[in-house]
């Protein structure tokens, strides 16, 4: 592949797709603090934002509007838009020769395209017949390296999870909806204590602007994360579950989520409830977590010590904290894990991903 | 026992210890709402909050102090108050010869008190051989009903429990910090994406007033909730797994449940995975769901239709929803549940147990 490449130095173009959005502004923010293997950076996003300059890498870049002749000459494309958008320019781009990294949902349960979680399974990203690599869905990615590290060992049999997601989930929209309650919310130090009053306090200062949620989120829980499935799945849920299966490759890995949206602006948050093929300790998971790379374990909760958004937001690592033995479940652990969905849970991710295709293009020059 | 009661018309009365509180000024608007089985009431609080006249039944009452003459003459008390004053207290009031209902962690587990949900197991409020009844923790109360109608029928086997659990779980002083905090960080439309950055506005603003969560509950979950115990497992998530053994009489049940504390003024939620001996379908849950006193369906994802605390706070139902079979677990149902945790989770449940004992009151002069 090395031919692409522009630069004598083996340095892949690299274009960065939905460059405006929750994620693509975390994205140019993370490429510009990770160790530069890129040569050109490319900006991308919808006709809309064409023209405008971001910041990447302390470049000033001017936003080109998505065609396929912008795929020319690029090495690695890393799309963040949603499904539709992915399912039609994905295959263009990849057409004209781009390794393409796709966060979207489109891909991901393809067949003939991996799904990567570089801390678990990095050697799939090698396998790419159509020159696609998808990157999971936020809410699994939350979980996937510290659940990889203890399958590793002990071999995973099942998964029942409750999630705690942030509004940042549903993309910019989200945090501006959330601030937007909060303010119109504050100072009433009587709202929430009665059936619907949250609601007519918002229906008065907010009116009938659109939430991206289905549900006022402020001083709520929402059970409900995307699109009406089978049997009153949500889509999430089932992303979970397949999700989860293929990452970590156990075909028949026993999952039961329930995906719930809190007032958190960014950094989702799991509970899990896990089950090994071999017994487990708190002790052995200590062990293993410590040991995992970009897992940090937070367990000390004597001392106030266990992962919570707060303290989470806008770092790389998976934390996990609250680890027990399960005390009627034998080899099962319940724990409490939490990461940034915008970071390890979306853009670090595909960084990452792109880094091990970046490390090809140098393998290839060397 | 109608012998102590001083109306010839059998209504027994009623001392409520604890009528200043969270639960206690719930307690007075409840008893004041349903049918009115009680000859006087008497409230009683700390020292402190003696001679405050608050009103109940549509009479203003003055509080009186607690002392063990408070009770002369009580047939009925509900002592709503912290675990070591319901440890001093209720055996001084029992010796009086009140039947006590206590809300507190003191009794629940001791095997010669009853721990009763009226919805599921009424019969066990006659055996009483202290003159004590105890009623659960909130959380558990949260969904007793309704796992109790599903178990009737199918025999619960296994229960993985998450909570979202409200801050005025914690007493009066939650909301106020809830309140505190969010008007502390409306209109600061970045904070919540930095780590830490919603401790150093709260520090700022708010200073060294004292919180009753061990982290800001504002833009955050705190997944701990109670003291420590062995093995790293919060009180909450032990009295969970206890008390409803002992409310449903499954000395067998496996539990495990992890308790997380979330942004809501009032009404805890749960995500529930529930195994059973027998299979389940999702249609079965509906018809006997429907069919459980006080619980009430709210299963139409499809159009928006679930549970949700903004919607149940202020009202006396279990509400159930989000229910899904399991896709990989034989006999399992996912569900969704919400209840006030000041209304059924502890006030409305205490004066249900004493309207069971004031008819039997009733009962002995008829």
């Amino acid at each position: 592949m090395s031919e692409r490449s522009d630069q004598s130095s083996g340095k892949p173009t690299l274009a960065l797709v939905g460059a405006t959005g929750a994620v693509g502004t975390v994205m140019r923010e993370i490429i510009s603090n990770r160790v530069d293997v890129y040569g050109e950076i490319r900006l991308v996003a919808s006709a809309r934002s064409a023209g405008k300059v971001l910041p990447v890498r302390g470049e000033d870049v001017v936003v080109q509007a998505l065609t396929a002749e912008v795929f020319d000459g690029v090495d690695i494309a890393i799309f963040d838009v949603p499904d539709e958008v992915s399912a039609e320019w994905v295959p263009i781009a990849a057409g004209r020769g781009a390794i393409v990294i796709d966060k979207s949902g489109t891909f991901r349960m393809n067949p003939e395209v991996p799904l990567v979680v570089p801390e678990v399974n990095p050697g799939d990203a090698r396998n790419r017949p159509l020159g696609i690599i998808a990157t999971p869905n936020c809410t699994t990615l939350s979980m996937m390296a510290a659940m990889g590290a203890l399958h590793a060992e002990y071999g995973l049999r099942e998964l029942v999870v409750a999630s705690y997601q942030a509004v940042s989930g549903a993309g910019v929209a989200g945090p501006a909806r959330l601030y937007d309650e909060v303010e119109a919310l504050a100072g009433d130090r009587t709202v929430g204590q009665a059936a619907g009053d949250v609601r007519k306090v918002l229906q008065n200062k907010l009116g009938d602007v659109e939430s991206p949620f289905p549900a006022p989120i402020a001083f709520n829980v929402v059970p409900w994360a995307g699109s009406l499935k089978d049997d009153g799945w949500a889509s999430e849920e089932i992303k979970l579950r397949n999700e989860s299966r293929k990452i970590l490759g156990i075909p028949d890995l026993k999952v039961s989520a329930t995906c719930v949206r809190v007032p958190v602006v960014t950094t989702h948050s799991l509970a899990v409830h896990a089950t090994f093929e071999r017994e487990i300790t708190v002790a052995d998971a200590h062990r293993v977590l410590e040991a995992a790379p970009t897992v940090v374990l937070m367990d000390d909760p004597g001392s106030g010590v266990y992962p919570m958004p707060i303290d989470v937001v806008g770092t790389d690592p998976t934390y996990v904290g609250r680890i027990r033995q399960a005390l009627d479940f034998p080899n099962t652990l319940d724990l409490f894990v939490c990461g940034d969905n915008l970071r390890k849970g979306a853009a670090l991710n595909a960084a990452e991903i792109a880094e091990l295709i970046a490390a090809e293009f140098a393998g290839a020059v060397a």
